[in-house]
């Protein structure tokens, strides 16, 4: 029998409509890959009897009990008072905790407010569970039979509490099954010809394979249970043999990698360096570039053109600029290279497009083109992406990083 | 009192994280504008027992339950059996319905599945609610006193048929109250450091407040429960005095203010010209700033300068580089003097730092410098913020923005 787990997630805010409730849909991919079944998500406002009510039914019903939210220092915080009311013991400020509250505040030099001690306080049963990126400890509580987890709300405090803490203490309560997953990353396919592509090989149970459309294109997930890791091992490296027979180069990357970090990860092996020259995407693709640590290596810098002027001044020639428009493969393919040649690099990559919502230049919104410039001459690749400003400019940054990766896999 | 809702969202492909639940955050932005108080979400898988228990649990403590999916015409889809269940009532295909699923099929010049005729069946307790966009309509139930509605999971098929039937429905249940709310958004101070101070105003309990703490701040929601949009908006205007007053500079938007387009307004107003020269911000400043329909008419362009070359080459002095280090005060005042110059621009924007995880020129990750050049001079402001590398890049960004509206908003 597999552990049954049930989210709670904390705050009327989320009641409200206010935020959505990421945290359950995080928590809801990564139970699988425990081995758990997820059977229940209630999102609860931050009262405290109501808190108490659904940890009360949760504590009953389910394996593992899994809350975020309402670890905050304020009087609405009441995730704490909620578990001690349920357990039935009284809340008290611990030393240490108050100790590692109080250096928090030193180190960002602010006083801390009183009311941040209540993030020091704890109850017999519990166990803290250190969360590096902010005040608020978790809580571990085991009682009855019954794991008891509350985390921070923040995606940006819970994510790596979850998979630094949590997930490694519960995986030592799995008895028998390993469970592993692998996810093989495309881009250039919709989801419904991924799933046309791979169709044939669905008959496996075990490994079983999902697909997953995402920003960066679609995933596709295999997850193999057996009784040891060697024979999941061995599932999951034949299943991914066979999708990559099918689906080539098309697949980009695995598990954690990103697009920018495989772009880098090819431009330090072969010790080549990149500049960029971008007007609609306004500095995305610099900053997801810089998003990898280390990007310094192979990262030399760029430009954000978002007037003529800016790009004369890059090094576009101006009459090109003048016949052809800002929006048009001749200059796309000219700021690539003029980003090359004014920063010393190997590469040159740009983006000229609209953005939108409206159009220029009597070019419709969504219109991109994107200039590579290696040494050896240049490339334009153009798209018509009818999405919206927000996604025409990410949807353009990805399908930059994506050319970037073929030219240099290419080579 | 106003009314008690509750969510039941239904699907195992929810609990499995395959898809997120996106009807339970749209009807919760809803219901605040009907007056309507939701306290619970509970998302559920596809069993008949679980479905009941959580049909019961809501019948017994909400005033309306509003369910999304598990309408479909699989064996799957029991949301239709789990409220027949909980009522003690029989379902039965009836003819008229029969007749709809069946002419659904024929517009689409395709034969009807025999199982799609479960779509077709109706307790005598139970209404149905047209369905113009799919074969499933939706049910219609009160008993007790409570509204039990029962809609399709695709948003495409739910939100028409709330918007059209189930709202209209619903505002005819309820007397007098108005809702409207107005969100203050804060930078520069910690959640509890607002609490402490708009404490002294939370005697209020109409309107109510709350905080939240997001990326760009801390926001401060009001939200005024009237019988009138009049005396709603006049307790609104009455507690947005008060905070201002209490936090004065701090607040810096309101509703769907976001700080670039803040920072765009001022500088549009005004007639001034912005430039930017990033080092660890790495694009994400420009690209802030360039997500505002409208920013290329006073952002001009911008410099990502990822090494020292790239600083010297868009007109930092190499020497100063030399003697006080790339991440320091005079950089990053250099920068923003260089930005400025070499763009035409009348004011510049800088950033230099160790974005981390290494330390650099013994420098500690989290060290943020930001110049700002006015053509009147130079200012720099220094952050240390220990958070991981996204953060530290997000949170210089943050603040970029913030110093700049802050200096606009003083001239």
């Amino acid at each position: 029998m597999p552990m049954k787990a049930e989210i709670i997630s904390v705050g009327t805010e989320l009641l409200l409509g206010e935020i959505a409730d990421t945290n359950s849909t995080y928590l809801a991919t990564q139970l699988p890959v425990v081995g758990i079944d997820l059977l229940w998500v209630t999102v609860v406002g931050d009262e405290l009897d109501h808190l108490a009510e659904a940890f009360r039914r949760a504590m009953g019903r389910s394996d593992v009990v899994l809350a975020t939210g309402g670890l905050g220092p304020t009087q609405d915080d009441l995730t704490r008072e909620a578990i001690a009311h349920v357990l039935g013991e009284e809340p008290v400020i611990v030393e240490p905790l108050e100790k590692e509250v109080r250096a928090f505040f030193d180190r960002l030099g602010r006083a801390m407010p009183e009311q941040n001690l209540k993030q020091a306080m704890l109850v017999p049963s519990a166990q803290t569970i250190p969360n590096p990126r902010g005040t608020a400890p978790g809580w571990w509580v085991e009682k009855d039979g019954t794991v008891v987890v509350a985390m921070p709300g923040p995606p940006g405090e819970m994510q790596p509490m979850w998979l630094n803490e949590v997930y490694p203490r519960l995986r030592s309560f799995l008895q028998g099954s390993v469970i592993i997953s692998r996810t093989l990353k495309s881009f250039g396919l919709s989801e419904a010809g991924v799933d046309e592509m791979v169709r044939p090989l669905c008959s496996w149970s075990n490994p079983s394979l999902g697909t997953y459309a995402k920003p960066d294109g679609i995933h596709l997930r295999v997850l193999a249970r057996c009784g040891t890791a060697e024979e999941a091992q061995g599932l999951l490296a034949g299943a991914e043999a066979e999708i990559r027979r099918v689906l080539g180069d098309y697949i980009w990357g695995v598990d954690d990698d990103t697009l920018e970090g495989v772009v880098g990860r090819l431009l330090a092996d072969r010790g080549l360096k990149l500049a960029t020259m971008e007007s609609c995407t306004g500095g995305l693709l610099a900053a997801a570039l810089t998003e990898t640590p280390g990007s310094s290596d192979y990262y030399v810098g760029g430009f954000v053109t978002y007037s003529n002027e800016a790009k004369v001044a890059a090094g576009v020639d101006a009459g090109l600029i003048e016949r052809h428009g800002a929006v048009s493969p001749e200059v796309a393919e000219a700021m690539a290279e003029a980003a090359r040649m004014r920063l010393g690099a190997d590469l040159g990559i740009a983006t000229t497009g609209v953005a939108g919502p409206d159009e220029m230049e009597g070019k419709p919104a969504g219109l991109v083109h994107i200039g590579i410039a290696d040494g050896n001459g240049t490339m334009c690749a153009t798209g018509q992406y009818p999405m919206g400003r927000s996604r025409v400019r990410s949807f353009a940054t990805i399908q930059a990083l994506s050319l970037l990766r073929q030219r240099l896999a290419s080579t």
